[in-house]
């Protein structure tokens, strides 16, 4: 039972009632680097949701259990929000004044919520050229300050690390080491939830910080005994970006999954490193599988992701037969579909039908009555 | 202390953990029409942050204390997944093979994900040449049917109803019952976190439903002594769609916070009824006050939500010297940013600089060192 409870004795305060969530690090400050003097930057973020997926099970049967967790409910719609609160909580108290990052999706959107919300500055810088002001209007809106600059991604990488070097501006970006400590809390919610570690987790794999940060969180809930068992990593890429399954960089990623259109991961090393201590495995998933089960999770679970999320869930039933009877599976899904609007319209089934006479026989009609 | 936690004796299985829930319905049972047979459709919704907000309330002084209730971190994304659990499960209950809403918003997208998820056809019917298929993109990839009639919105309204009459299928609009159950759960979140009921609740009003619902949910938390006393119910209209500040219907309804663009709401007695029992007022905010709102919540707080949610805190802000000094102030964000990725768009400041050289000393420069 870990729904709360309140201390009172009057029977009508016995029921249960909503917990009082003041966001991740105030939750697992004891498995952070955080002190009693920390100035915690928060929206309290964390706590979402972990839905079954019976759809996704049923597919699947010989009593498969499938849950997602469903990242996109934090604060700026991304499992970034995890990292970010920690990421930002430091810069704040260190004094920094501003942060700074290059990024043109999820990152830049978290990085000027927090960083705002901390008080501070945020800059983003990306490539001329590189990104529709759409992406962009969530981190605009937040308040962030974007520079364009001639040069492409690498060379922002190498601006945004000199800037921090030399000036009161802490980096955001993956690089940032509090960010995956932050993230490694979606571990602990699902462990804290099915009351054990899952047999088998199932990540979309971009620069591979999520998968990093789930192994961290599952060990360390592991050490202290707070799970019987360690699950399978199972990281799925895009197989236009896919170095980890090919074992070589990918020059020109390309997927419609643009969170995980990613050549050469930050985290390489340390994704092996899981890979191995797991017995997991990286697979690919083509850009039809990850939009087939982009479809399968909206119109039979309800439930709206990033196409890039929903390549975990394309590669759980890819590889369905590997999954052993009984097992307990857990998909995560990093994005809010409403991240990517253009995805929903290009690839919905457009039941949109024009016209239509307004008399009750005919819409009954068309309706299969 | 409502922080969940473990019943086990073990020490570090004494550490405070994320609570399991399973959304509204299974939390708040006791207080909704559902019995233990009845099959619960649910997106585990609910259980939404309720957030301080310090700077709107350094902006008002005297030892106010705001926070916002943020339900944009519903499943689909808005306030009416708490209805439409309700609505739905309902609808499954009684043996419906299709839900049908005539709505071209935030309903029809929570309407298509639950009925999907309990298994039912969604149909949506909307005017001819009303809407953009942005709008519905969300709704569509949930799996809605939309049939777009010639005629206009009230013979789209008649017809849903027609048809839920003659046939098998659910009506789902906000003349469903159950909505305003489900929606009442709201208030008891606020009360179950705050430890009793706010001084002030500023709510956007449209439809009227919502605070209609939240006065339920007070009111019968008060009854069981799970809260002091009652909230000042403060419902802010859009000052082109204000007939509650009028009590004159309105005719042609204009406001860029399209959620509230309702000239003639459907629960109107039932708002003026709650206005005169919590003593409370309806107020009208204009499209700058809320646009206004809507930035300093995102690039001050860190919070996105959609423009028609802002008019809580745009109206409070505009009567904040009728608060009193050290009240407790809940404002609802009704909907979330992400919803709207156009105005983020246009009202964003726009921090957006192009063909910077990619040098340090340059970038350095332009963010002020």
């Amino acid at each position: 039972m870990t729904l709360s409870l309140s201390a009172s004795e009057s029977p009508s305060e016995a029921l249960p009632r909503v917990a009082n969530w003041h966001g991740l690090i105030h939750t697992y400050r004891h498995y952070l680097p955080v002190t009693d003097r920390t100035p915690i930057v928060t929206l309290h973020e964390g706590n979402t949701p972990l839905i079954p997926a019976p759809a996704i099970a049923s597919e699947i049967g010989r009593g498969v259990q499938v849950f997602v967790k469903y990242d996109g409910l934090n604060p700026t719609g991304s499992f970034k929000d995890r990292g970010m609160t920690m990421a930002i909580t430091k810069a704040k108290e260190a004094g920094a004044k501003a942060v700074i990052c290059a990024s043109t999706g999820n990152t830049s959107a978290a990085a000027a919520a927090y960083a705002r919300r901390g008080g501070m500055r945020a800059y983003v810088l990306i490539p001329d050229g590189y990104v529709a002001l759409g992406k962009l209007a969530q981190a605009l809106l937040y308040g962030a300050e974007v520079l364009s600059i001639k040069g492409n991604f690498d060379r922002a990488l190498e601006i945004v690390r000199e800037v921090s070097e030399n000036y009161p501006v802490t980096l955001v970006n993956s690089v940032n080491p509090y960010r995956l400590e932050g993230q490694k809390t979606a571990a602990f919610e699902v462990v804290d939830v099915l009351g054990d570690a899952p047999d088998w987790l199932c990540i979309p794999v971009g620069n591979a910080g999520n998968i990093s940060a789930y192994w961290m969180g599952f060990c360390e809930y592991h050490q202290e005994g707070r799970c019987s068992h360690l699950p399978k990593m199972m990281g799925f890429q895009a197989a236009g970006a896919a170095p980890l399954v090919s074992g070589e960089k990918v020059t020109h990623p390309e997927t419609l999954a643009t969170a995980i259109r990613i050549g050469n991961p930050a985290n390489w090393q340390r994704a092996i490193a899981v890979q191995e201590a797991s017995r997991g495995e990286f697979n690919a998933v083509t850009d039809d599988e990850i939009m087939t089960a982009y479809r399968k999770l909206a119109a039979h679970e309800g439930i709206f992701c990033e196409p890039a999320s929903a390549a975990s869930v394309a590669g759980l039933l890819k590889h369905k037969e590997k999954v052993p009877a009984g097992a307990k599976v857990v998909c995560v899904l990093t994005g809010n579909g409403l991240k990517d609007p253009d995805s929903a319209i290009k690839f919905s089934e457009n039941n949109f039908r024009q016209g239509v006479e307004p008399h009750l026989e005919i819409v009954a009609q068309m309706m299969g009555f």
